[in-house]
């Protein structure tokens, strides 16, 4: 199988992190070919952030799926250009942020999120109110760190997700926490080991809905809304 | 005042349209500025359409506001980038969809909207339960035609607009119809003269809802979600 | 223009209050014209004050308009006789609830309310509900003070104002505030300077809103639910 | 037990019916006190007739509850003023519609609502919306005849209530149907028997309701929305 | 009348208090016929115990009806198998969650419930959500006690939920409380005493609805969903 | 990889059909074990059929699990006892219906599901709801065939399966389609081929679903409402 993970923003150590999570649970036979956004923002911290991103993110998924590719992995926990790339592609295409809220639906009664900045937070509500999770979802929480300080004040942030899981687990009585930044993958099983809880990471579990989703033998419904973007005259 | 009205799309006749219906409504001190996308798709029939017209759009509307612009209207019934614009914009932004479907829950109990081809039908039905009117909107309808058959075959459209206005009112209940694309701004009058139908265009009423924001004083919160994009480091 | 604003309740001064505020902000060219309610109770706080203050106000919109009214607000919060209203006038009918909802949804991505007394959250939270801004509202807040205390308390009723505003802004990520109570209005600036936060006033936004739909030439459909009462035999 | 059944209109005639009903279904030791509203509407078909029939229909509440009324029925499908009702009185007030629907979602999976005018099925599935029904809700329906047609042309009207109810039951996949009108109330027994349909009538189950309030020793909560109304000063 | 009250679980003293407290609100005419749980869990804390305790149930409603029991009460507060008993029962059966929850929508605008274990709230907050109330229920909240210790040690339940009510009372603003297990249906009136607040118990009221629907003449819809079983060849 | 496939019903060639669709999409290293309802109806036609097959399918997990099992698959379309599984399993737990609504979430902006008995289908619209899916899905429809006829009549079945995807297509504009019984597993092949619809079969992209979910190394959260039962004194 062939996933190709296309990191939109420009920043290519998260692309590296995010490409390892992918490899390290993904099956033996899978190629995981990852993509930096090209020319996009370094980060994704807001919308203009994510509208800015996209245009060169289709591309790169035209040219990976001519390449080769069988499904999409947008690996940035905005879902930036979700509807756009399902429409410019023919195999599935799956945001992180969907499929974490899909797993934390399968595996837990009431979860909460963990994203980075404040002003991420009604996006992500947003992004759950759509997916169908808002009674199960308990709160988007953040660190109040911005993404990159995620590579830069690694330790740091780490502690904070910490008490923030711990936070989401006594306050809001999470079962399970979905960690709303790709640039958090890394962290995943050190998390889970301090705090006990069960802690999602999109970036994995989108890899594997992904390889799960090629190997059913499905791809994106051309039929309507997603059909490919209609050629003007 | 001093209003930009910003047709996403490539197509300058379109534009056109949009600032005209926009001038025969504003108070006669507002300035209607008009501009059309840059590099942008010819018309905006799906998500990536929608994409790859909001970067140039964006700037744009920084230049206008530059230019002394008060507030913004998206003249594209998919309100392509809104939250993006209000982000990177100080002045109220405002989509015609939105105001269309404000306007029509303040005019009517039930309405439905019209828009030009089906593919556009899923993406709308998702604003309307964005904007919060699901139980106000019967009905998401199309007379399949593309969007630039409004400006080539206009007599033709406006016989399908008619028909589909009526059967909105005959089998769905529609008390209103709010006409789904920049486009048909100019059938407005028409359209309810020849159906008797309350029908409500999203470019007129959007233009006088950034006139009553500015006249209220009131600008986009620049607080946390809308807040302008951070500068990365 | 000539825009009909009603106060509900019986208390003279308040109406003053309405229409300052609406002819600060309404054009050159429009009509303020108030009016208080006649044999209603002295304040709306609770819904048998609500119900005892519209059919006079019904009778008064109707005179409003063969006087020539061409749009009318209803200068109350919980937004009385909306409904009804709209049924026996021909001109659009704005309750400042709903205008103010509409506009903090265009300005903000999430917001708050404060209103007066406790037993009137409940009724605002189920008028949030059915305009569909449940997603949008974080929270409906009171400063636990009568309607008249406004007036007769301003001073204690604008720091109290102030804090639950900042409150607003510091427990719930409010991004802006909607004013609960048509007595805020005149208060609104002073608000808006003493948090620096994004403040709306329903009053000030709904009289703009009437111009706004008188302008757009849109009028109350009158083609089912909001049809002329129908005369019995 | 004493329950007060109002007819909030102004048509004796009905107010028969609805005590004919109540009293047909109600316990041996039950007084069932019937009053027709005074000044009000000849019959209740929009929400201006609604508004018009509330301010007498509380005074009645009162003085009922005062002459050792234990519960209240509204016996009116549009629940005019039920909020109102419930603030002003001490006994549990049930409304019809609220009823109907309540007894439906025991009943049955899916039910539909059969009213009479056109112009109260957008006021009838509001209720619906607001008392939790709209998933097990299928349509609202009418036989476009208005309420005194109930009595005048009771045969006819009868054809027609058939010939939805079986509409109902073929096109919805309705399991029940809720009669829209209090004027359908003694009809419910012929209704089921010609379509052996599962049909519900508000009167008759909001009439054993409040008998199961009162014998529950249950009463309206005074505790703040429907606390008793404030005096002003 | 013959009501039929199964408390699902085997614990036959919590049988009895839910018969008692039905037996005490029942009138003078009505048979309340009690019945503990076959080989089922002590207690229902959970979906399994729910599960586990279905089958017996099932086959002790069709036993009653065919002893004459014209409805059913489940009386656990889980509402288990509340579909399954309607499709195999003729006459109505009634989960104590849905009927506390049906009454304090007529009672209070706002209520809150109070449970036994943390591990019920999420189940609880989803039936709320099933039944149409989440807009209505303020928190679904708990005291962290088993099921049966609201037998072994009495007064400290009694303590701890007098303390969590008024919590609901005060931290959310429950005009109402549910209480969310029918082992503390005796204790109702001293609740209601202790804390002023209208407490409402589910086994009672629904024992009370039941005699109200068949009093109604009303049974459960065998059309569709709730059509008895198939009979497979 | 050890996922456990259980029919819940007592047709072992219905459980034959599972496995080898499973089987058919499994990794090569994955080991489908298959197990049939013991003691279970025939097959699973309602909420009664449903309540009887859980509490030995529970065992059968259990036993599975003991048996090395990492992950199981509820392979009837009513996700029978889903909560209780997952509350018993420490592996994770998927019903056909949540995953094959997922995966529907993820291929397509609007679809249809269809089904078996008309009796079903409020119950499947149900599930939808509960799984956050009621925007995306238009219509719940069925073939009115029993299930077993799937396996008697396979022929016919599958002609009426092939019209009732067209109308699906055709009528709700939907762009894909979602098998509702576990029995249409292996036509679905066939259905794709004979209508050009994405068909999507819940059994596959569950079994995928569970292969993603151990190789993402997450299993049930243990922490709260799916924790194991308690174990009463």
């Amino acid at each position: 199988m062939h996933v190709f993970v296309i990191n939109p923003n420009s920043t290519a150590s998260m692309t590296d992190t995010a490409v390892e999570s992918a490899r390290r649970v993904a099956g033996p036979l899978t190629v995981i070919e990852g993509a930096t956004g090209i020319g996009s923002p370094a980060s994704i911290e807001g919308f203009s952030d994510e509208a800015l991103s996209v245009p060169s993110m289709l591309a790169q998924i035209r040219m990976a799926e001519a390449g080769g590719a069988q499904a999409t992995v947008i690996a940035c926990f905005d879902d930036p250009g979700l509807d756009a790339a399902r429409e410019i592609a023919s195999g599935p295409v799956i945001g992180i942020c969907q499929a974490g809220v899909q797993a934390a639906m399968v595996l837990a009664k009431r979860f909460s999120i963990v994203t980075t900045l404040p002003r991420s937070v009604p996006a992500i509500e947003d992004l759950v109110h759509r997916y169908g999770a808002s009674q199960h979802c308990r709160r988007v929480r953040c660190i109040d760190l911005p993404v990159l300080a995620l590579e830069t004040e690694t330790q740091h942030a780490f502690s904070l997700l910490v008490a923030e899981i711990e936070r989401a687990r006594d306050e809001d009585g999470a079962e399970a926490v979905v960690l709303g930044c790709a640039g958090m993958s890394e962290m995943t099983d050190d998390l889970t080991k301090a705090t006990g809880v069960v802690v999602i990471d999109g970036v994995i579990i989108a890899t594997k809905m992904a390889e799960a989703l090629i190997g059913s033998g499905l791809r994106t419904s051309k039929a309507n809304a997603y059909g490919f973007p209609r050629i003007k005259d």
